[in-house]
Parts: structure tokens; sequence; C-alpha cells
């Protein structure tokens, strides 16, 4: 059985989202982490590797020396997980990029759409591949919707409604401001956009990798709440998704009620699709005229697609860890592939494009409402 | 115990929504149907007075001479009930009104703005009531949200999102045109929206009914399906509510899985409330920080003016009949007041005022979709 | 259109019941309450008279009274309702049938088992049409699970759990015994059961109108909370309905969370079927190894019978007093039938051999709880 | 960062299961896996020893063998996951322990209560620890509802229903025979009992843990259906808890519609608590006249202990791999004391005594419903 090695760049202990990649890479065994420059801090630094048993040759004090040497190891990480603030992504798979490292990096990717583009470039004329973690669209149900819809069961696609409410902001920011804001907040770390950029993208990508459309262009409307934020933590868009298909997507850091609750609904001619977070796995599905059908991953009359990214029976729930499993497995497929020089016949996996097309999206998001809630193109 | 006496113009056997109103009225037993001019078919209007136990000398053959001949009898209708076709609220409530008779009109009780706030001059000026049977709205849980709302318990309102999603014309009509259209498909009888008018006004209504705020503007995205239909059968609209709150409203015609699903999420600095018509009896509320609660109309943690709204005990059940009955008995108690010179201490119901607010809704909303999806000044 | 007229005993202003039996009577204008003998306070019999527009003559100080006048009148009524507490139903029901009075009476029918086969036997002998209210099981969706389980879409029945829990006693009984406790807690009023005549008997007749069978023995056991009380508040029963097919009823007044939650889940060899009070027009069905369907009431792929109950349209909600109308109406076309000497071709109703097949259950509960929860034939 | 050393016995590729108890035990890198005898078949024990990358020496022809070799080296593993069929638990635990290497093995742990009782026993003299992963019931809401109960918040416990309901046998076991039937289904390798052991056994655990109370004694009722299989597939049984606690208790394998729904619902006398397993992370919590609460594990309002068990954010799902872990854990933390002479203070996991009161449970119910559905002593 072969497998693939990396090492991760920020995700020390305590940052809760390395530890998400960890799992995620180890979820079906083709990933061995084997290198990392965890965090600035030296003890953390160290501290990580000796919990995830790292050998001390292969914990770096900079990212760069890390690509240095990785590089020309002849053991030398396959490729790279990305998991520090939002302002770094860039420069860091750059970076490894130009050592020809693969890269797995967090969304959003970069500050900018140019960087983003940049990346792009780098990859496609290096063939590297670039994956971005997505993982609230990496449930076995969503596929199961975006097969339905290549295959026409609901007909042509007429409107849609995406989300992805939280209210982790309104939950933890005081009213008044009280002393020193989180990275997150601070627009020189996080970018131009807070709630967009965060949480705003999964809803975009939740609306691509459910049907196959792609947004032609949008007009945001944001609110901010605290008031004294900086950047915005609640965003309303309209969607144009070409072909007279129109759309509404709403991300949220203060729905309160709604702790993680990615939804979607995609109305076609013939009938409409339903998902939504807070049951994973269960799709929704009611044709035109009759009875509405809960669809459950796992079960004999899901695809075979689909039901290769279950793995446990229907219904005994698979979760957080799972669903980067489910990027992390055919990214290293692809690269396995890659590496064998054999043709890669895996599942898709949102790339260094889906992470261009959310920078286009956040970016749309900061244009329309800047301008007084205007179309902007994407 | 006393009671009222009215008509109805339209609603005759067959019409569906006459029966609704009949209904409403005679759910507390405050209203008694005394006359009508229930078709502009003769049969169909002898046949109804039949079934309803109208007297023959008070079926009339057009409403003028239902105006004329019960304003002139000692026993003669207070108040009439308009269930007629859209197009002819106006001339109708306007004949009633000038001969001193109070209305109760279905919604949208105009074809234009202009006429709406002539209806409520004439209503001001002759001290006439004006009630618009809004009914998703008239439900105990939504009495008890405003209440909340009123007493501060989810703090100052930032943003909101209200709909009105239903399936009825995807469901039958073709895709393709076959033949003539119901007389709602035809701007002539139905105005110059459809699912605005239809459905829009009802979300909006739910909103201005729930929180107690109007919509101060609006920016509007209309869709048309199937295509060929002259009026729209979407409508997606932001919402600008003053003081910085924000809102999105959905209204639908072809949603798909959505059969009659009202529905209005709240998020204020220190709570949410959330009420869906598909359990309309179920009112959530989340504190911030805490577990969401589901509170159940008829308990007696429920607010007294609540619970005044249900007839039977707590979870069994009260319907769209019942709804109008809401609307229905506070009208009957305010026309009982008025006659008896008393002042009216009831609960509020829609009039025309809300019914204008209406009118004005669906005019900004085809004006910005026409205009190009712009902010539109109710 | 034809009406018949009727009476009411018991049911007086402030007894929540009798006003139920007055909307389901009204709900579809096939009977006129025309005399009653609404209480045996002097003061309250009149004021519900008077309320109900009872002419002075037909309201009557006791219900022999009421028997021997009425049907000594040429348009003296044709039925009456009896809405009295239980230890009198049956001295009361007796009476009007002997003078050839037909009868709709509130469940439990009777006190004993013995009583209940008395009425029935005077009814088949005087050719009287007897009705109990089982208004749970009154809803479209239920007809619809009857026809499907009929046509064999779930193929054989091989086990069932229905239940009716609700949680009105813990809610309002203190758990330290404090003064006098209602009719409804006295053996002598209430009969040798609380919570199986109560609840365990709509259970049991969910049972029956859901799926078409008799339960032939059962197996109880019993709860009383609080402890001081005479009766029992809480009831388990294992089912067997012959032909290898077994269930579980549960019915509860303790049920804290269960505001009022009959439900029903049916498994046979080729599907399932499942339906909850909490959403009374949604049907679950599910066929082997297929998707959940949600059926709702009212939409084209239900069956006729099932639509011919519902007035609304699909999602628009009808409740209680609408349940109680679908007893009613199919009661009262009976009657109309019957007088014109037709055959009666509607929708059939719980009649007096429903009312005893639940004295039985009762009567049966009691028994194998007292004997050690032993199997008792019914 | 330390970590013990464990063993596996069955569980090979293809089992399934297997490779649940391997995510569960690296869930939180504190067990790691050195040696198997992961199957009879040579070719696939190898195989499997090469895919989780086991050192050849450390590859057993059979359990004898590895317990042997395994508790003479110096490196030896702490304890061994047993995942073989029922009717082997017995003799390779008492073996492994008789080696002194801890045990954690697959429920039902033995084919007798006997047996059971023998393990105990061993277990106990030899102050070695042995876990029986439930892990339905080790989800964070039900550590929260555990401490609730004890805390008070409900009251007295009065009743309680539990269940776990699946459709694997009627969805896979075909109407009529035809050939040969897996081992499940043979009673010299299940045992006295199908459903009641292999489901059952869950609904039992889920009462233990989510109440701390012990089924005192129960009264069962068996179906078989398809017919023709030898053991149940579905029992009901009411349930005696001590202290005039009753309860009913179900477990399926035909329960169409119902893939994977473990549930339970406790009444006390000042409120209720219910969990479902299809929204694990939910409890709905409901004091007595007041609205259901749905406490979300993970929130700053659970329990501290509650929150130990969660690893992602609120809301952000964790599933049977996770649930897995959460016995591992504190097994292996256990474990980790043991060895370094210290108390154990972590949370609480079931043990041999949970999996010797699963036995009982198994047996009562087999004797129940032998002897024609009587009270049998646990």
């Amino acid at each position: 059985m072969k497998k693939v090695r990396y090492g991760m760049v920020g995700g020390g202990l305590g940052s809760y989202i390395g530890d998400v990649h960890r799992h995620g890479a180890m979820m079906d065994d083709l990933a061995v982490l084997c290198a990392g420059c965890f965090s600035r801090h030296r003890d953390k630094n160290l501290e990580t590797a000796d919990a995830w048993e790292i050998p001390e040759d292969r914990v770096y004090a900079n990212y760069q020396e890390m690509a240095d040497k990785e590089s020309s190891r002849e053991d030398g990480i396959d490729f790279v997980t990305i998991a520090t603030p939002n302002s770094s992504h860039y420069e860091i798979a750059k970076y490894f990029m130009e050592k020809n490292i693969h890269v797995l990096c967090d969304k959003p990717v970069t500050m900018t759409v140019e960087e983003a583009e940049d990346l792009k470039k780098i990859a496609d004329e290096r063939n590297l591949l670039f994956a971005v973690p997505y993982a609230y669209t990496a449930y076995p149900a969503i596929r199961q919707a975006r097969q339905m819809i290549e295959e026409g069961v609901i007909g042509k696609i007429i409107y849609l409604r995406a989300g992805h409410p939280e209210d982790w902001v309104i939950s933890s920011v005081p009213e008044e401001p009280s002393g020193k804001l989180p990275w997150r907040f601070d627009p020189k770390m996080a970018g131009e956009s807070l709630c967009s950029a965060d949480l705003g993208t999964h809803a975009e990508q939740l609306v691509e990798q459910f049907t196959g459309l792609t947004i032609k262009r949008l007009l945001a409307v944001f609110n901010t709440w605290p008031a004294y934020l900086p950047l915005e933590t609640n965003v309303t868009a309209f969607l144009d998704l070409g072909d007279g298909i129109t759309g509404e997507l709403w991300a949220s850091q203060i729905a309160i009620g709604k702790e993680c609750s990615p939804f979607i609904y995609v109305v076609g001619s013939k009938g409409s699709l339903e998902w939504n977070h807070e049951t994973p796995s269960i799709l929704k599905y009611t044709p035109v005229n009759e009875p509405t059908r809960l669809l459950s991953a796992g079960r004999d009359y899901m695809s075979k697609e689909s039901n290769s990214m279950v793995r446990v029976s229907a219904a005994h729930h698979e979760g957080y860890f799972e669903a980067f499993g489910n990027i992390y497995r055919p990214f290293c497929q692809n690269l396995l592939a890659l590496k064998e020089g054999k043709p890669y016949e895996g599942l898709p996996y949102p790339s260094i494009q889906e992470g261009l097309n959310g920078m286009k999206f956040v970016h749309a998001c900061v244009e329309s409402n800047r301008l007084g809630n205007v179309w902007v193109d994407l």
C-alpha cells in the first residue's frame, strides 16, 4: 500500500485546525506526516513535533528552511499542508511550489485575487497539485447531488439558495470594544473581508460543488456587528450563475441559533435538491408533484461515487475529520498517480482553481458592497 | 352575546377562499353572514346563497345593488368581505365605503399604490374599519414573538430573513404554453406583479407583524418560470429596515419541495427568534450562548395575548381557518366597540395601512427589478 | 343542501370539549344545533343556550326531559352529542336511544365493557347510528395509510408501535396531595382506569384505524405518578394482533416534553409507514431499501378518499376542529342517507363497535396489570 | 506523550469493524497497533498486516501464539482488541488475560452469562482492564445527560423508553430461504439470540450509561422475520429498574425506515431528557411546564466532562470513529495510569461489568420469551 509524505506549516498544538488536517490525512492511511514547522515559537514547535513523533532533524525553525531541506532529501515530503493565518498563505505556498513541492492550503488561499492567480499559474506551469480543503462540501450527499444534477434528474436549474451561518463572532466578541482582537478581525492579517472570506467562500464552494455552476457576477450587502469591528460579520448576496439562473447566498458570524449550518437548496424544472450540514448524510430530493424523498448516504440506492466516500455503515455518522479525509484521499491518490506517471481517475477535489474562485468571490462581495450594492463581475 | 352582520362579494361555491372567509368569520361566533353577491353567474350566486342559507331578498346580482340596499336596511350588513379577483378590489371597496359599510378585503388590496392610498384616505375620513386578512401572520406564536421583541428579549435587531415559498405554479403550469392561463397570470387582472403580490406581500407582512419594523427601501431580483409567463414567479429582495437593520426576503411559486412554507428568522444583539409555517405553533428562541428553546403556543409560559388566540389545548393544532378567525375576531370586536362608541382595547389586526404597505412593497419590487436591481424607496 | 338537527348534553361554556363538538359539527354545514341540556347548573345552561342561540323552549333542565320532548317534536333532534363526564355516558346514551335518537358520544363510551355491549345491542336492534369521536385518528394522512396498507403497499404487517403521550397530569397535579382532585381522577366518575381510558384508547383506535387490525390480547404495565393518585397515569402494553403480528402501545399523562403526540409506526414485509400527530398532514413511507418519502395530505398523489377530507390547500393546516369535522361529516351523511332510506357510501367513522373495542382494551389493560402483567384476551 | 501498545485478533481487511477499532484507537494518539492475528486466512492476515504496517515478526497465525509471544516480549502489547465473531470472544479473552494482557472486546462479550462472569472474575483477580466498546453510548450528549440526572435536574426518574432499531436484516435477507446464511444467523456462532444480543445490548447499555440505572428484571416478546430464521430479529421488553421505575426497550433488525436509530427518553418528576442517535450531538431537555431546550455538544453551557469528549467545534460533527475513540481514550488513559501505579481519574468507560450486564440482559430476554413472556430477573 503506497503512501505519500507530507509536512505541515503552522497548525501546532492548540491551533485546532492543525489536528483536523492531521486526522484528515491519516483517515485513509495515504499520507504520513514526516516534517513540520508548526509554530514560530520554538517550544510549541518542538512540543508539537514530539507529540506527533516527527524526528528532530525534520522539525524546522522556518518554512524556507523546511522547503529547502525537504526538497533536497531523497525521502523529502511530497506535499506541504499550510495551516497558518491567511496573510502568509501566499508566500509560503509559493516558496514550496518553487521547490516543486505540492501544496494543500487552507482557505482563503491568499489575500488577493492576483496572488491566487499567481499560485494557479505556478501550479499549472510546474504541474503541481494544489488542494484547498473546503471540507463542508466534501460529504457524500453532496457528491450524490452533483451527479443527479449532471444526469438531469432535476431538469434545468432555475434558482438556488445557499448559506453558511454561524454564531461564533456574536457569541465570543463583546458588544463594546475591550482589548485587542484576534488576528481574524485585523484586515492586515485577514484581508479585506471577514465573513465573506471566512464563511462566504464555504457557501460559494457549496454552490459550485453541489451544482457544477460558477458564479458569474454578484450583488452584496454587508452588516457589521458589533459595530466597532473593522470588517463585516454578515453578508447577503444575489448571485447570477448565467443561463438565467439566479441565486441568493448568505454567510453570517452572528446567526444566533445557527451553530454551523451550511445549507443549499436548488430548484430545477423537474425537481429540487436540498442539503443542510445539520444532518450531513441526508439529501432531500423532491420531484415536481411527488413526495419529498430523504436520500441517506451509504445506502445501496446511492451512486457508487458517493458511496465510495462512506467509510462506515449508512447512518453511522462521519463528521468533520472524515470530510477532511474526503479531500486528503483524492488529493493523495492524485499525487500517487502523478508520481507513477499514471492518469488520475479518482474523485475530484477543490484545487487552486476553486481557491481562486473563492478569492474572486470575496473581492466581488467587497466591491459590490463598497460601491453601494451593485452587480460586480467575478 | 353581540354579533355583527356581514355580506360577501365573490367567494361563491368553488372559489375556495370564500369558504375560508366564512369559516374564519364563524370561528368565534362574532359575525353572521346575511347577504351576498357571490358570483356574476346567477346560478352560482343562488346556489351559494342557498347553501349558506342567505334569504333570497339579500342575494344580489351586483355589488352596487348590494351596497345600496344593505346600507338602507335597518338590519343591513356592518361590513363586507371582498373575495373577488385583485382587479376589482378597489372599486368594490370604495363603493361600499362610500355607503359607510366597513370592509374586510383580500390582499393585495388594490392594483396600484395610489388606489390603496385612496382607500386609506376614505377609511380615515369616514372612520371606517378596513381589515386585510394576512392569515399566515395571525398565529399565536407570531404574536408571542412580537411581544418578546418589544420587551427587548432579543436586544437590538440586526438582521432578518423571511420568505414565503410555494410550488403551485411549477406544479400546475405546463413548461410550454398550452391554452389560456388563469386570471392570476394576466397582468390586466393580477396587476403588475404575480409572485411579489401573491406571496411576497405575505412575507412582507410577516416581517412587519413579527418585528414591528417596516421596510424603508428594497432591492429586488425577479425570475420567471416557465419563461413564457408574463409576470414573475420568484422574487428575492434585500430589505433596508432602517437603523442599520437589513434583511432578505424571498417569495416563490416554483419552490418545489416547499408546499406552503412562510418563515422568518430574526437575529438581535441578545438572541434570535425563528418561526416556520410548517409547524406554526412553535416559536424557536435562542438566547446568545444558550440552548435553543422551543416555545409552544397555548402553554402557560406564553403571553396572555398570545394565548388569547388559542382555542384548543396546546399542541392540538389550529390551522388556516383558525388563523382567518384570528383576524375576523379582533376586527369584529373592534367593530362592536365602534358601534357602541367604546374604545377598542383588543388585539391589533392588519388594516388598510398594512394593505397599503403591501402595495408599496409590490411596486418597489417591480421598479427595482425593472431598473436593474437598484434600491427603491417604499 | 340538507342538514340534520342535533342537541347536546353537557359541554356548556367553560367545558372546552363542548365547543370543540360544536365546531366539528358546523365545519361542513351538515348539522344544526337546536337543543341542549348543557349543564346541571341552571345559569350555565341558560348562558350557553344564549351564546349558541338555542331557543328557550329547547333548553332543558335534564337529559330525560330533553329526550322525551325532542323525540315527540316533529322538528326534534336527529341525534344527540353527549359531552358529559364518563360515568354518565351510558345512561344518557341509552335513554336517547330508547327514544330512537341517534348518538354521538365522547370516549370512553361507558364505564364497563358490559355497558358498551349493551349500547351496541340497542343500536343494532333499533338501527341507530352511534359515533365515537376519536378525533386524532381522523386526519387525511391516516386514511391514506389505511388504503396503502389495504392495497398491500407495505406487504404483510409484522410489527407496530403506537402511542399517545401527553404531559397534562404531571404539569397540573401537585407532587404531594393538596385539596380535592378533579373528576377525572375519581374512580367513581372516571371508571377503573385513568390513562388507559383517557389516552390509551386513542392509541388503540389509532392502531385500528391506521391498520385495520384489531387487538386480540395484550399484556400491560401501569405506572402512577404522582404516587398518591388512585389511578394509573402511564401504561405500556404489548399487543398481539393475530397472524404473528405483535406491537407495543404506550399512553402517558406524565410525558414531559410530549404535549400531545399520538404516533404510530408500522413495519411490513415490503415497507413501513409512520405518522406523528406533531405534523399531522405528513405520512412517512419507506419502501424496503429505498429512500423515505414524505407524503403530504392534499397533494394530487394522495388517494381520492384521503383528499376528500382536506378542506384547504395542501400544507395550509387543518387541526383539531377539522378532525372533529371529519367525524361529524360522515356521521351526518350517514344519518341523512338513513333518513332518506338510501345506502350510505361515504367514509367510515368510529362507531359503537370501536367504542366497545376501546372498553375491552381498557379492561384488558387493568386486568393484565392487576394480575401481574400477563396476557389478557380482549 | 505516552502511548500504549496493542494488538488485534480478527478485524482483518474487509471485516469493517477492525478498521473502526483502528480509527478509534488512533483518534487521540494514545495507542499504537503493534501486532495482530487479523484472520485465519494466511493471505488476508498478511495483507492486513502489510496495509497497517505491522512488522512481520508480530503477525501471528493464531491468537495463542500471539498471546504467548507478545507476553514474553519486553515491548509486547499492553492490550488486545478482540474483533472476532461472538463465539470466540470468551476463549480468546481468557487466553490473553491469563498472559496478563488487558482486553478490549466487542460486544456481546461472550456466548453465556457464565462465561462473562468468568471473564470478570479473571479480570478482578489479575487486576486487568477490560473494555467493551458500546460506541453508541459514547457521545458527549449522553455524558451530559448522565450528569444532569445525577445532579437531580430532572428529579426522581419515573419512566423511560429506549431502543435500537435498524433495518439491516430485512434489507439484506431474502424473504424465502436461499443459500447459506452468514455467521450472525447461526446459533452456534451467534449464541442464543440474534437481535437482543446484536442491538438489544446497545439499547440496554444506553439505558445504563444515560441514567446510571441497571435493569433488575424484564419481560420480553420476540418476533422473527423472515420467519425461517432460527433467531429473533425484533425484541420488545418491559424493564423494571427498581424503585418503582419502569421502562420499555425495543431493538429491531427489521425496522424499515430506521437505519441506525438508537434513542432514549427519560421522564423524571421535574423534567425529561431525550436523545436520538440521528442527531447525536443534540440533547433535548424539557423542564416540567417549560419550553424544550436543545442542548448542543461542545457549547460552553455543557459540562466540562461532556466537552472533554468533543474534539472539534460545536456542530462540526463527530461520528462513529470518534465515538470509538471516546472509549479507547479513557481505556488507554486508565491503562497508562495503571502502568505507572497512579490512580485513574478520567472518565468511565464500559467494562467487563457492563459486558456481563449485557449477557444477563440477553439471557433474560431469551428466557422471558421462551417462558411465555414473564418477568425474569437479571
